[in-house]
């Protein structure tokens, strides 16, 4: 029986999720972790079992036994990491938002195309049961025609001033809530209908333009621990953000992603209104 | 202990819940009904047990026992109507929307100001438990600085081709659902949180822009029985709506209104997003 | 048009709630109040807008305008005022538990009948919409046979040891939660499925033997207000209880019920599971 | 890095889901499976990626690599399984019920400690971060000291009379619904509350005391495919149960348990009460 080699490429939220999701299927083994130091990939390697690390992933896309790569870095660097894993012919699973902007979204695709690349973006809601049940009655005409699809992605994880993530800086981009979470929002609600965004309008609000930021750092998701000493920094990219769309069957939708809406922790929503003939 | 004798114009949908609501009360007593002909009247008059029945309203405004009217009628007559009470002296309880557009609403209030007359316009869910907590808990900063506020006002009573209401003719005026039920999430909105809507960006669609008219009439939520004939008609008032709002604080809005989304049968939700210094 | 002459004994936490009722109807004049006390009586009189107050229910009785009487005693009065009502020809709604036990509710149900008095007990639940919806859904064959009816009834007005009223006290009789509110269950799953309960097996528990009751009085749900002197007294009535049931049909049943279960404010729920042929 | 060498007893329903578990924690190999018969340890072993697979359990056991089995055969194997295992010095997660009745349970618990044997029964929920929220929330004391406890535990995959599972027969043991899933239940109020039961009063149910065996197997929870041949069979095992506990803690408790209650999947609901002195 052989076992596909794959290995992660940032050691911090998101990537022990995948590493778990490939672990379940018993036909992949995850033999290498890079971080963004030595030390980082050491320490995650130890913690989930993995037995090779390194500390830049330059270096792991050397190691001829690797197969396929997890990209799990901070936003701005999903584009030149996956380039230079199609470069060295290894398969690649991105993580959303595939890239900064569509340019480089469409750069990405044809380098793996051309290399006869496998890819994927996980887009892991769609597997949700959920979903798959949305998905199967709109396809088996239980819906009728979608005229309108609406929801929200609420989360509250940076609503105070002193919650800090990459996001909040330079490696989250120029997108913020909607890239991180609007994203799944406007993947399901194509996902599920079978149509696409035409067009789009928004409202983007800062809440925050400046936050402090903590001199210890910090993984998505965790909360201080006692004293701590901040930093002044500013912040431009959205807190919230509601959005018209309109989809090219003609159908309208509309939402909302925020991660300063205290009491949502991860609260993702959405519903489709048609009629049957 | 004397009596306040009230009177209700309109005998359709909501006119019996006013009724209802101010006979709990003790000490009013609902002496007349107004309808669009003697039979209608009539016939409720006998149903809600009102002593007197008026073919028209203005021959109920010249009754003279007569201190306040209930105006429940089509939204069309709702400045007529109550101009109409107001030169009478009469006392006025108006249904919402309050008029088909801004200026006659502040002519009405004007009369109203200017003869002394007692007036108000049934944004009944101020009432309801769940608004009075939510202000509550607003006014005493349990939730903070309010940046976003958010919801929906969805139902399903107009998504067939076949479902018929005045709503839908000329009596409804320009403006339909948003009218309907959209101002009830308004006036929340500016309740709950004490901001005014400040600017407004909208999508307006209308799904159906021909529909079927039954040759017989119907109540508002009344459905179809057996067998019917219908007559073709044009429709250009708003199915759904999804708009976008900003509010005089600085506050955020977005909220969804329709008559068209299957499953919702009177579904409203509102929700306030803040954070405590 | 004639309006039938209702009268009200017992001013506490229901009785307003059964004015109201009948006030919404149209036909039904609300004309005289009985309390415990004149001064008690022309307090709810002068609140409830009822034009005439009697200090005892005996006087009320002897009022000859009166038609109809509704018994909003504690429940050790219940058998007593409906029986002088009874004497009386006064039509009688009457609360529940409707007895203290079996014996004396059939005395009662004899004398109506031998009198021909109009007579009702306030299973005011069972005019519930989800409890009409589940009636007919029941009776059209949806569910199938039912084998099995569960739920509960929680409540937790009582939980606290200062929490008083008269049900703890020897007014009550000699059943509490399960008189008060298990009553209603009981009735409800009688009237959704049709069967009638034919075997009991029941767990009583008495949370607190001893209770500490405030000397000033206080209404069903009214909570304390500051600093308040209290006697300690013995409560030997059920704070909860669980009970296991048989129907005439086969169908068995469970649920429990407390006055003393944090955080259910007036939880009921019942189920009801069957199977179709 | 040590990785431990586990293998599966038993191909059924239950079984992929303890393989999926262990290897998420990336220091297990699932080396073995044994079935009931080569074939379909064959079929499974090939299905979740095993590298080896037995017939049946006595050869698995004799394999030296293998220093932990899941014993996930039915109920009425769980003793003989273990002990065998226990026998040959390996570790056992079993799978609940532990055994069918009390005297066997402490017979294994007692060869286990003799062999310094690492055990462990699958009661799986405890790990449910509701469970853990609740576990915690007791421990700190935000509930007070608890006098009720009280849920269900609710299914429909044998509801109808061809519903068919080896539950049912003679390798289910002489309980069902309560061996099955009850005993979840059970072990969950004890872990939540710390508390032991130390009385017990049932009521069992029995609705389908002959039921249809379809004449191909099934799995647990799979449904039947169309048209399908059937030998009637008796059954004398619970279909469902309402049962009232005492704990040793003066605790009272209360709940169901079905695998016929229509519209429940895996329902399992635990709610405790108490009070803060």
């Amino acid at each position: 029986m052989r076992k596909i080699k794959a290995a992660l490429i940032g050691a911090g939220f998101v990537g022990p999720h995948h590493i778990e999701a490939v672990r379940r299927l018993g036909f992949v083994d995850v033999v290498a972790i890079a971080g963004s130091s030595q030390k980082s990939a050491d320490a995650k390697a130890e913690r989930l079992n993995i037995p090779r690390a390194y500390g830049n992933y330059e270096v792991l896309l050397d190691d001829p036994e690797i197969e396929v790569i997890h990209n799990c870095t901070p936003n701005n660097l999903h584009f030149p990491v996956t380039m230079a894993a199609i470069a060295r012919g290894k398969h690649v699973i991105a993580d959303k938002p595939l890239a900064l902007n569509p340019s480089k979204a469409r750069q990405m695709l044809e380098a793996a195309q051309q290399k006869g690349i496998v890819h994927a973006v996980t887009f892991n809601y769609r597997y949700n049961v959920l979903i798959q049940q949305a998905r199967v009655m709109m396809k088996r005409g239980d819906i009728g025609d979608v005229h309108f699809v609406h929801g929200q992605y609420l989360q509250d994880w940076l609503l105070n001033p002193t919650d800090h993530n990459w996001r909040l800086e330079k490696e989250g981009g120029e997108a913020r809530a909607v890239a991180d979470i609007g994203s799944h929002w406007c993947d399901l609600a194509g996902y599920i209908t079978g149509a696409r965004i035409s067009e789009v309008l928004a409202e983007y609000t800062t809440i925050y333009p400046t936050r402090q930021r903590p001199r210890s750092s910090r993984e998505a998701f965790a909360t201080s621990q006692g004293q701590e000493q901040y930093d002044e920094y500013p912040v431009d990219t959205e807190d919230f953000a509601s959005i018209l769309l309109r989809f090219d069957s003609g159908m309208r939708g509309a939402f909302s992603v925020s991660q300063v809406s205290a009491g949502h922790k991860n609260g993702l929503e959405i519903e489709v209104n048609g009629r049957k003939a």
